[in-house]
């Protein structure tokens, strides 16, 4: 199912909430790993399979071990932006996820940023991926 | 430990954050209700246990059935407030708090509120609260 | 553009965010009003216009004065649903909406809900809506 | 009022929201920045000023342009956490803050992050620090 010719990236679309902005009249900060979450959990659809059934199936956890981001330029209440989501790096233990944040109209660049995580048990100790599962992030 | 001594309240003292106003420039109406889940949870604790606890040991949970909100004056970020918490009604299959929001200076009344709960084991299937903590809730 | 053939509800649909979601292993509940949001939001663009615009523009906000919600069926990461928004009540100085939180693919209902809201400038001063909004609402 | 001698940290209070938490059992991995937050806000009013006041009085606002974070131990619904925050570069153009999350009890380490800021003024573009708050920076 995963194969060199699936897409690099996935795109989710999200549209900024009220609740999202800040006094600032702009979205606030921590919202962008929110969007990112976003991202991964599409990346994860467009791949062929669901985080949640991951988890329930495998109980497989994927948390994160490192977050950034970049912020470029601000983001409004209802724009519509698209979290463009890859794989930047991944082997058994350990997962990377970069993305892009960009105006859906405009394509202008609103944000990048990036993700570590690791594969923990329901316990959070360290477990590699189960094996049907890797293939979907190759 | 319960008697008809221990205070019909509890005040939680909550600070507002930025990320919790919005581009009105106020509290978004959203987190009024996530201020009342700490109320509830300093009201466990000064009954003499912790919600934690009471999950954890008995595997009980006290999700929300309805929630409503009033609300009055506009909170502004970095206002202290008072969360004021009370059980209201309780029997072995229900428990309502209500809420009165406070300006923890003035005493000025920003919002009065409800919620209205069910015990339930982890499957989410409703039982009675077990026994030793249901004289936290008299 | 507003007339009485207009659809009397509009449907937003929101993806249940991992963010979303507390240690019950459920949405949590504050959420749903973000997701009542969501619906008032995609219910003005649906009726001709945008809230974002309509703040802008006018310099008129709709705050809430009264929220409430029914939680019927919890909620889950990554169920697809239906925020099912119609205007409940409306004339010059008051507007409610009225909320249905469906299952997208079975219909099942999550929630019901309600918003009321008054209409103030940027002051916070009560001020009656704009001519040209009003219709919108009708 | 600010001097070689004053703390180069301030430690924030941070109780541990239910709704912080995420179906995995812990807390979310975005809400580390909102506490970030509440340790900058604390930091500023242990230096004698409120970020309130700076951007009402001064109309300077200082966004994020970077965020970074390092998970290091997960952390459960009720911990009591400090949030200790430092300026770690400040001139008059931009401003960095690191953070480490400690248990307030143990004083285990959970995460480390920093945060990179700019001055704007209310229309986002950039502009100076007003003299009179340089010196909480530095």
């Amino acid at each position: 199912m995963a194969s060199k010719d699936q897409a690099e990236y996935v795109d989710a679309i999200v549209q900024v909430r009220y609740a999202e902005t800040d006094q600032m009249g702009f979205a606030y900060y921590a919202n962008y790993f929110v969007w990112f979450e976003v991202g991964r959990t599409n990346f994860c659809r467009a791949r062929g399979f669901t985080y949640a059934d991951l988890e329930r199936d495998t109980e497989t956890f994927i948390p994160v071990i490192e977050a950034r981001c970049q912020y470029k330029q601000r983001v409004c209440y209802d724009d519509e932006l698209l979290v463009r989501t890859r794989v930047k790096e991944f082997h058994r233990l350990m997962l990377t996820f970069s993305y892009e944040l960009l105006d859906r109209r405009t394509g202008a660049l609103h944000a990048v940023g990036e993700t570590r995580h690791v594969f923990t048990g329901s316990d959070g100790r360290p477990k590699s991926l189960p094996g049907k599962y890797r293939a979907y992030f190759e």
